[in-house]
């Protein structure tokens, strides 16, 4: 397989369709179980827009008959009225998005028509066994005049066989971008790099775009993401401090002083660290690259393991490493 | 220019010429002056051992007229006999190196003849524009015995026309491998992949290898190397827990557990974290990625500024990205 080496221009102009989205609510809410405050979701969102980041994804819209809403701060089930609290009408060019888990999202009744909503963008998360209903939400959220992702999560466990028949049946869906998640953090990025390839295949088919959400297991969630924008990928995940799930994601200060798109501002990011996300850390809310993490996303596993071992602050990281391995 | 995408067969099999080069007391001293415990060190070589780490790099060849042996610990200075006493006579596959700076060694007497010394390896530092003293030291160096590796520092900032002098000049030296570093972490893969393959075509000339030695200031230490490896650079830099200055390196541990070859062994690196360096780091000795580091490798400068921020405990990074760009 022969590829062209990326263009130097490439890599010192820019491609205006590329889309930033701060996935910091949705995938940092999975570490403290969306325990923010409105003077923090304010800032976040000020930032963004001083910071030139073109989507806000705000959580999940989660069944409320399936979790209780006193247990999980609100970002986990994402009210249009909690939204409007924190951005009133959004006469602003940044984007916002929630995140719909098959399975867990009652969408018919709790994701309204986009006219009478602040949200702009329905996010369906799916793994590969799961693509018929997500098909039907995408098409749900199609019609009721939403733009609309796809996120097949966890594909690195995914035979190719799979993710191409996934892949055209997502094709045929009225969506508009198509999710590469590296839910496990084991990705290199040579196969980042493959698994692109073989996304754009359906992508160039079907007139989709393309995105791309990476996890720090093995410090690679930037390197990924950049790997991917150089081979095509449009839309791009990141979260301020890298703050997410486990060893957390493609930090939004890397990305921003990557991408040469004038539009976008690292210093209003740098300054949010500063102030929200370092304190935040200080206060003991855990996330980022371990040992622990490592060993999941080299074995290509679920962090839930490693989670459980940060959270139990164990640091017999060998043992762990044992633990891992005897499980397979 | 168009390059062949990497071989699947090369993610998965292995190519015996690579070197695994262990720099954590020589990089990680720059953090602590030296002052590793000779448990610390024997341990750590021991590790290295069973990790299958193919060259342990001890520390500096300095010159005690310049430096204060009673300011620095003793791998600063790297006498025979100190490494002899953590080694014996070394009767192990492993390798011993130390580093010879350019302008900061009095190599003619400190550097004897490798028949008498458990010394295997010289690496020769150099910046740019010393290449002629550099050269010197490598046909001293090889002359008396040893192999030799060539280091030329702070490539992010070199010009081209320049480097190609550099690599056409030590290209005809005696010297065994030239190090492509990136002193500033500031060079994306691609920009490593465009590197390498200009090094490449001076290292094929004149039938040298290539090693690559990377910080982590964008989080990009570890995927650099690796991109290198796909581009044909067989010696790799290397510390345990990343500990180097500023940002430190690529981590021991992520790079075992990327290489196929089965001589590799991640275990006992885990092992070596967990029980030398977390507590080093849980004690006060502070390296590693911040947003200090992402700032001057962005702007491509020497890291001495975020290392001053650094040890000044300072928590204004806004700040000091408003500093950093204001010297420009």
């Amino acid at each position: 397989m022969v590829i062209i080496m990326k263009q130097i221009s490439e890599l010192m102009g820019y491609r205006s369709d590329i889309k930033v989205v701060d996935a910091t609510l949705r995938d940092g809410g999975l570490v403290n179980d969306f325990h923010f405050t409105d003077d923090f979701v304010k800032a976040l969102y000020q930032t963004n827009i001083k910071a030139g980041v073109d989507c806000m994804e705000f959580g999940y819209k989660c069944d409320k008959e399936m979790f209780d809403v006193n247990q999980f701060g609100k970002w986990k089930f994402c009210n249009d009225d909690d939204i409007r609290e924190i951005v009133g009408e959004n006469q602003t060019d940044l984007k916002l998005a929630v995140m719909a888990d098959v399975g867990r999202c009652n969408y018919k009744n709790d994701i309204v028509n986009k006219a009478d909503s602040p949200i702009d963008v329905i996010r369906v998360a799916t793994y590969l066994h799961q693509i018929p209903a997500a098909v039907d939400m995408i098409e749900d959220a199609a019609k009721k005049g939403y733009q609309v992702t796809c996120n097949i999560m966890a594909i690195s466990t995914g035979q190719e066989g799979d993710i191409r028949a996934a892949l055209d049946m997502i094709g045929q869906s009225p969506v508009d971008v198509i999710y590469i998640v590296d839910s496990y953090g084991s990705l290199y990025p040579e196969q980042t790099a493959r698994i692109t390839d073989l996304y754009k295949e359906y992508a160039d088919k079907y007139k989709k775009k393309l995105g791309i959400h990476a996890h720090d297991n093995q410090k690679l969630a930037f390197a990924n993401t950049i790997e991917a924008v150089g081979d095509g990928v449009d839309w791009l995940d990141g979260t301020y401090m890298a703050m997410g799930r486990g060893a957390g994601n493609c930090a939004m200060e890397l990305l921003l002083g990557f991408l040469r798109n004038p539009k976008y501002n690292i210093y209003p990011a740098i300054s949010f660290v500063e102030k929200y996300m370092k304190p935040m850390q200080a206060e003991g809310t855990v996330w980022g690259y371990d040992l622990q993490y490592l060993v999941s996303g080299l074995l290509n596993q679920h962090p839930r393991a490693a989670i459980a071992f940060t959270k139990d602050q164990r640091a017999d990281y060998a043992e762990f490493y044992k633990e891992m391995n005897s499980q397979e």
